[in-house]
């Protein structure tokens, strides 16, 4: 209760199963009392591409446009574009990280892979040397919940799909410090009956009860590697 | 001679060291008479989101969108938007795909995620049971060519960063099909000498002389996770 939970969503159709999922989540934390923020990438039309249009005014170096160090220095002196900045004060308010989308070709869907590029960027999410455990976004809590297309044998490696979530949940969450629950996973939502596909709506609503009771996992690259 | 290559390159700035690489691959390949196309795609401002415009005219289901069903029918009956219809004709004439990008987050930019996304439809890289060594898109060739901010430790398990490729050779590329050739990647280009980063440019330029004799990479999963 109190804690607030943003909800980065990435699916087009309100109707799916992905918006069925986000529904779910929004109203079983709410009920817990949690404030709930959601970013509905689609509706808001969210910008996946890097550009020079995420700084405004002056660039540090306007010779060459290195997109990294450019939004560093205009992160740093307040010049960041007004989306992005809406996005990070979410993010900055958040106890926890909610990222919904369908897995489209192994990874996120660009429109979310988007967010990521343009939202956590240096300064913000991660300095110089202040990345992994010593990440700038700590004591927050991230979870990735997607639908799979395919059946987990597919994506599994020796029956586990761990090495597929190494460059989101590693390489990006826990590169800025952010902790990593269990991801939630339903495979084949549409290829199943409508009697399994309540059983997995249901499961997702179950797990949201006794969210703030789990652990994260060890996101070491030796837990994924051992 | 006579081999015809598209560059997919996602660079905001042609002074960088990506626009570098690309340049010394349209120089050589040139050279060597094959026929080069490049899609470069912050310059051409293309669209990552895969969204209901992609589909011109009426829709298989206007109730509930489904990206994946809704481009695989328009696919079929000729209703993809103008911009996908263009990038899927360069790829249909190509014996080889060169991504040319610096890795963002562990993966690819969004704008090239997005390629991903929205180019490779069911009917067009692949279909029901056309995956893998089934797919679509045989006889082609893909290599992806990449700057890293970090060294290579930063990204490999036990010396090798072949996990991290995963999702896009095997997942996306080998999933349709296209044969893949070993990754061409520069290590922290910002960070070295001018010397060296001129050593790295040679070594490209020296690489893509003899890349017709070739012989791709094992791109099954038994080769990554053995």
């Amino acid at each position: 209760p109190g804690k607030k939970v943003l909800i980065v969503y990435a699916h087009q159709e309100p109707k799916s199963f992905n918006g069925s999922l986000l529904k779910i989540a929004v109203e079983e934390l709410t009920k817990q009392g949690c404030s709930v923020t959601v970013s509905d990438l689609y509706a808001m039309q969210f910008e996946p591409r890097a550009t020079r249009n995420d700084i405004v005014g002056h660039l540090h170096n306007s010779e060459a446009f290195n997109y990294g160090v450019e939004t560093w220095e205009a992160y740093k002196r307040g010049g960041l574009s007004k989306d992005l900045v809406e996005e990070q004060k979410k993010v900055q308010e958040a106890d926890l990280l909610i990222f919904q989308f369908p897995l489209f070709w192994f990874n996120m869907p660009a429109i979310l892979k988007g967010w990521m590029d343009r939202v956590l960027v240096q300064g913000f999410a991660y300095d110089l040397s202040k990345v992994y455990d010593g990440g700038l976004l700590q004591d927050k809590l991230s979870l990735f919940s997607f639908t799979m297309g395919g059946s987990k044998e597919k994506y599994a490696i020796r029956g586990d799909i761990r090495y597929l979530l190494w460059p989101m949940q590693h390489g990006i969450m826990h590169f800025c410090g952010v902790k990593v629950l269990e991801p939630h996973i339903c495979y084949t939502p549409e290829n199943v009956s409508e009697e399994k596909r309540k059983e997995m709506l249901a499961a997702w609503s179950q797990r949201l009860k006794t969210l703030w009771k789990e652990e994260p996992i060890d996101c070491s690259p030796e837990w994924y590697f051992k």
